[in-house]
């Protein structure tokens, strides 16, 4: 009986259930300030002046700051440092922060909110990012209005095209998605001795560290940053974080008193991060027999005011463009585009929900019009060990992308799941998709883990990784690595959380990286430790030290076995090392900005979803009855956690394909809550079997790869593909709200 | 120019003269709850009855416990595991805590702890160690009220008193010292989430977590200790905080709250240990040239109702009885005895100053009787190179006592110093002694430090280690030691406050030992970093990595240098390990139990004080004029630090030697606030020529031993032999009060 493999419960679940654990706004300090942020309530204008002299009078106001008031540099650094993080002379979308305003109340800062006066010259915004293309169009960044642009380039894509039997070619379009983690953005401040302390939300605390030593010119050993338990992020609490801490310490640092900095619901989608609408043309190649020949790409992201991530965002959608296929001639051009909305960001999936949605729509169009079954045609296409990505990157093994095919295919291809139910009409989609674990070679400096393992006198054991647990598992998951490698049992695992001051500088937890990464920094951190143990045991045993075991909280030699915490006990006694740290770096990724080609990510995790729906066609609604999400993600550490990833990762997607619709007007989001941005209830969720195809990554912690964002990425393909299904009609602009399936129908009565 | 010896900034010298600096009483928590203790009024009684009901309905009271309510063990874990956290059914000192009090504010608490009803049976108090050792005595621990016995057993101590020409012997007494830290005893306990986190004054966090853990029934993964800005300590804060933070963490545990506990100074002073009185009987042999024969000692310590630390507290002062001389028989006994008196325990010297008390007069009355200079008298039996210690330690090195005898004698034994002044009259007297550095061969199993160091991205750097500053100046003095070894400029280094979870229980902060076990724990954490630094380094400067040096903020190869900051931000690009930890484990010791005879200690750090004072002949009053202290502790790192560690040791030695004098009745200590009990001012201040004799110890960072406790070791004889030059009066018991002194007059004349 091994740790691994095993639905341990979850470590976090006792105080989540029972209400002690400590969420950011659960937290204060004494003499604690409250934080309100003054917003641009227009998406594009100079900033004529400000006067504060009103909202300084307020009774219990104590400071009201602006970009004046900031010691280092005004910037929110991410990946180009173009966002100020108060406006200086230009807003550049709504919702953009202005002043802090920091008072002794929620009245006080509320009152003094409405009292400052900004006055503003209006500029014309630039809202659309095809308009942003545009050579006529104003530039709100640089001489173009791009960010960012990256390529593919290989085989020949004229030349490509000329052989091929068949050729479509559609755009596809998605909206914005909303986070919507149950806790929304907050971040405390607190001026200690000579050091800032940051505690709050975040899945990323060194780019917070970064961020709030950047703004206050202070060494980053005097900024120390403590994650608090984390209500969800999803990629909402990437680089965001980095905004809403750096507005607190500003006030900490101003005021020298602590400062909390709590966002509403409605301020946090307003102006918070989202995932990018893209706009996405596609030019698909095939040979009569069915084999993708050609693939031409262009692949534009609104990613609003500033850049924020959306370079590497855009990066990783131009990797898996073509999705999980051989194609021997591509084109891949991709942008990402400033407008005059509201910056976009990491969200799970990552730049590539989107172009998983418009190859998979253009697959299953292919197979139609092909008439070969979508199963089929996909088995022709995919990729394989021994084949190249459409970035040259040849697969030596851990692709099992074949076997998520197959087995999704038998659990859920065949049988009574089309035709009709009087009105209703059911259909089934199928969707594929691979997906670069960790950051890769756009993010290869990050790559990097750090990992401390201290075991105590009693027996129990402490660790502390650079990652951060949000809800997905993680502490769970590399209590259970941590436990198996030393041989305790789990019970006796703990993790310290996360804070910039006990690992070095471990990157992003980002990327369904937690698990290799910190994992691998565990086992190494593990190993002296484990020398350590096995040293004294065997002297305890008086049996030779290869032939010692350490498991389940023993150490073992051949039938002779001792209880583990008499062996640390005795460690201790022998002032053993029983503490230490490990560095893991990942394996070599690489990337041609030219060419496109290259090894981009050191491995991937591939999955296939089908999916089963009911449309009404009287209403539009869809019902999704049945999800069959089958994944390939190397060894799966904890069953029950990876399955809670998959139906998570499903639901979302779900709300993605169907009911996610983000209304703005002249750049102002409209729908700044719940009751009016729809997301699924357990009403709306399908049944969903999750199954792991096992083929352990001997470069993962026990073999496991990563799965955090996986789960999502290929669902709402599969969903528009069984509205196809269904209906006959295609789904090429994502959300399909009733009313877009509707007119549909409409139009091919 | 290196940063090593150079006086550098005290890194806590900005916080503390700013008022920025947080101490524990300057810290408060959401919704805490303050708590009085509840202590016996009677040295000796058995509890009839607890009757909380009255306090418990004082309004703002939240509760009340006593033993009943601790879900652990009822111990305060020292070495023998003898004193409960609060007394059960006997209390044996008055002071002793009974039940806890917590409420709202001050004023209920106060209220509240009047209203308690605590019935007794008082018993027959046994108050002096004198009796304790008595058959007929009753037994207050064990069957002979004795904690612990040591001895020393070498040659022959009958045919050593045999063929000695001069035999002396003589009793010396010593009383209690208060520590008199600025700052008095306080904890806070703050639950948080699964965790009770504790923030305090304190030197030692490892026994605290241990304390803590032990009280509550908790895993040490459970317990979180931070010390907090500490107000010094001088070994009273090295096991009390144990108890202290005990009784706060039961207070949160059982009411969920953080609560502050921070004693008043009369508490403090009446409940809290000192140093102990002792009573020492020596008789002492010398040859007519001059040469120690034979020396035969029995040490008694009153260590109070509970042992606390006595039992390492004697073994110390037994290792060091005869003092640094040579004498080839030897016979020590020592006890340390249960009394119903306040417990005693750590204190700056630990047991030293009362035996060096006791020989060093001992020698000045052999020099005089031989006619023969003090100086020169000690000059034939000092311990040099190739001696045995009466342990029977071979001395290899490192053990320049006769330099430090010679230099003070230099500077300040001959000349105008003696004579009459009118009704004052003036004398010098002399002191020698040695200091076993580290925790020794009773303490082993604890010879064992971590530490981390993490270097940034920005070229600052952090360490952590477990070791404390209380004020004796090892923050500065180990980022010296780092600064030097990474060879980045001091100002870029800072200490992360320590508490337990940030490096491997490291031992207590004690014995001297931070410098040398912290400052080589951190050399060996600097390796791996130093590697990387070095590598990229010679990449950039285009020099083999042998000709790499890192000093001073830079990377130096011959004539070539580039910014150390450049190649940290190439290191990290490189993703090279730039954190990393470190073990130390000291050099062997070892000690026999029957004989006395061993290694105890791994190196000794040596020193000679001459005092210069004039006495009053009319008052009795002695004016200590001069204090020429001349110390070996190998190399020093920052003498001004090191000079202000051998002021305050002075200083503290003139209190001991003539001030402080604890006065109780019944086991009650009457004297408990500084009105009261008198410790020198700036005015009893004497010049204090403080001279360093450098010889750098191999195993010692940078050379370094140890200094903290030396100079207020030899102090307090060196000022009663001046007063004997001066006036021809012998003072056996400290302190010398004008009392004393006036009553010795009396006598002679």
């Amino acid at each position: 009986m091994g740790i691994i493999g095993k639905s341990e419960i979850r470590k976090d679940v006792r105080l989540k259930v029972t209400g002690q654990a400590i969420f950011v706004d659960d937290l204060s300090f004494p003499n604690m300030l409250l934080i309100k942020v003054v917003r641009s309530h227009s998406p594009h204008a100079l900033i004529r002046s400000i006067d504060p002299s009103l909202a300084e009078n307020v009774k219990g106001i104590v400071a009201v700051l602006t970009y004046k008031d900031i010691p280092g540099a005004n910037v929110v650094p991410v990946v180009l440092m173009d966002q100020p993080l108060l406006a200086e002379r230009e807003v550049k979308y709504v919702g953009e922060p202005i002043a802090l305003i920091a008072g002794e109340d929620r009245e006080a800062v509320e009152e003094a909110s409405r009292k400052i006066r900004i006055e503003y010259n209006e500029l014309e915004p630039l809202l659309d990012p095809l308009m942003a293309m545009k050579k006529e169009s104003p530039k709100i960044y640089g001489k173009d209005n791009i960010f960012s642009h990256h390529k593919i380039r290989r085989g020949n894509i004229e030349k490509g095209f000329e052989r091929c039997d068949l050729i479509i070619e559609h755009r596809y379009t998605t909206s914005y998605q909303e986070h919507a983690y149950l806790e929304p953005q907050g971040m405390i401040a607190v001026p200690y001795e000579d050091r800032m302390l940051i505690y709050g939300s975040m899945q990323c605390p060194f780019y917070v560290q970064n961020a709030v030593s950047h703004v206050l010119g202070l060494p980053y050993g005097q900024v120390e940053v403590i994650q608090t338990t984390t209500g969800g992020a999803f990629g909402g609490k990437e680089d965001v974080p980095s905004l809403v801490a750096s507005q607190a310490a500003l006030v900490a640092f101003r005021t020298k008193r602590p400062a909390k900095l709590i966002y509403s619901r409605e301020e946090d989608i307003e102006s918070m991060s989202k995932r990018h609408p893209a706009v996405i043309d596609y030019k698909s190649g095939v040979t009569k027999d069915g084999y993708l020949n050609a693939v031409e790409v262009e692949y534009l992201l609104n990613a609003g005011a500033y850049s924020t991530l959306s370079p590497v965002v855009l990066w990783r959608g131009t990797v898996h463009a073509v999705g999980p296929y051989k194609c021997p001639n591509v084109k891949v051009d991709s942008y990402a585009l400033a407008t005059n909305t509201v910056p976009c960001g990491a969200f799970r999936g990552f730049g590539m929900p989107q172009v998983t949605f418009a190859i998979e729509s253009q697959m299953d169009e292919l197979a139609h019009k092909l008439r070969i079954d979508p199963i089929e045609f996909r088995l022709r296409n995919i990729l394989r060990k021994g084949d190249r990505t459409v970035s040259g990157h040849l697969i030596k093994g851990n692709m099992e992308l074949e076997r998520t095919l197959r087995e999704a295919a038998r659990i859920g291809w065949k049988g009574e799941k089309r035709g009709s139910n009087g009105y209703k009409k059911k259909g089934v989609g199928v969707a594929c998709n691979y997906y670069g674990v960790g950051l890769g070679a756009e993010g290869r400096h990050l790559a990097k883990a750090g990992a401390w393992v201290n075991v105590l006198l009693d027996g129990s054991v402490n660790f502390a990784v650079g990652t951060t647990e949000m809800g997905q598992g993680m502490e769970t998951v590399l209590s259970q690595i941590l436990a198996d490698e030393l041989g305790v049992k789990y019970e006796r695992v703990s993790m310290i959380p996360t804070d910039t001051t006990r690992v070095p500088d471990s990157g992003p937890t980002v990327a369904s990286r937690a698990t290799v990464m910190s994992g691998n920094a565990l086992i190494e951190a593990s190993r002296p430790i484990k020398r350590s143990i096995r040293g004294v045991a065997a002297k305890m045993l008086k049996s030779p030290r290869a032939q010692v075991k350490l498991k389940d909280g023993y150490a073992l030699a051949g039938a002779k076995r001792i209880d583990i915490d008499d062996v640390i006990g005795e460690c201790f006694k022998e002032k053993k090392l029983m503490s230490s740290q490990g560095w893991y770096k990942a394996p070599h990724t690489s990337w041609n900005k030219t060419t496109g080609q290259g090894k981009p990510y050191f491995v991937y995790s591939t999955g296939t979803n089908i999916a089963e729906v009911e449309v009404d066609m009287f209403t539009g609604e869809v019902m999704v009855k049945k999800i069959i999400a089958v994944h390939d993600v190397g060894r799966v550490i904890n069953p029950q956690t990876a399955t809670g990833q998959v139906e998570g990762g499903a639901l979302q997607a779900v709300g993605y394909a169907l009911f996610e619709d983000m209304i703005s007007w002249r750049g102002k989001i409209l729908n700044t809550n719940f009751s009016t941005y729809i997301i699924p209830t357990s009403e709306d969720t399908p049944q969903i079997a999750s199954v792991f195809v096992e083929d352990p990554y001997p470069e993962g912690p026990f073999g496991a790869k990563g799965l955090g964002e996986q789960p999502l990425i290929g669902v709402a393909p599969a969903i528009t593909n069984a509205i196809f299904d269904a209906t006959g009609i295609r789904i090429r602009d994502l959300p399909a709200t009733p009313e877009k399936i509707i007119a549909e129908l409409n139009s091919h009565r």
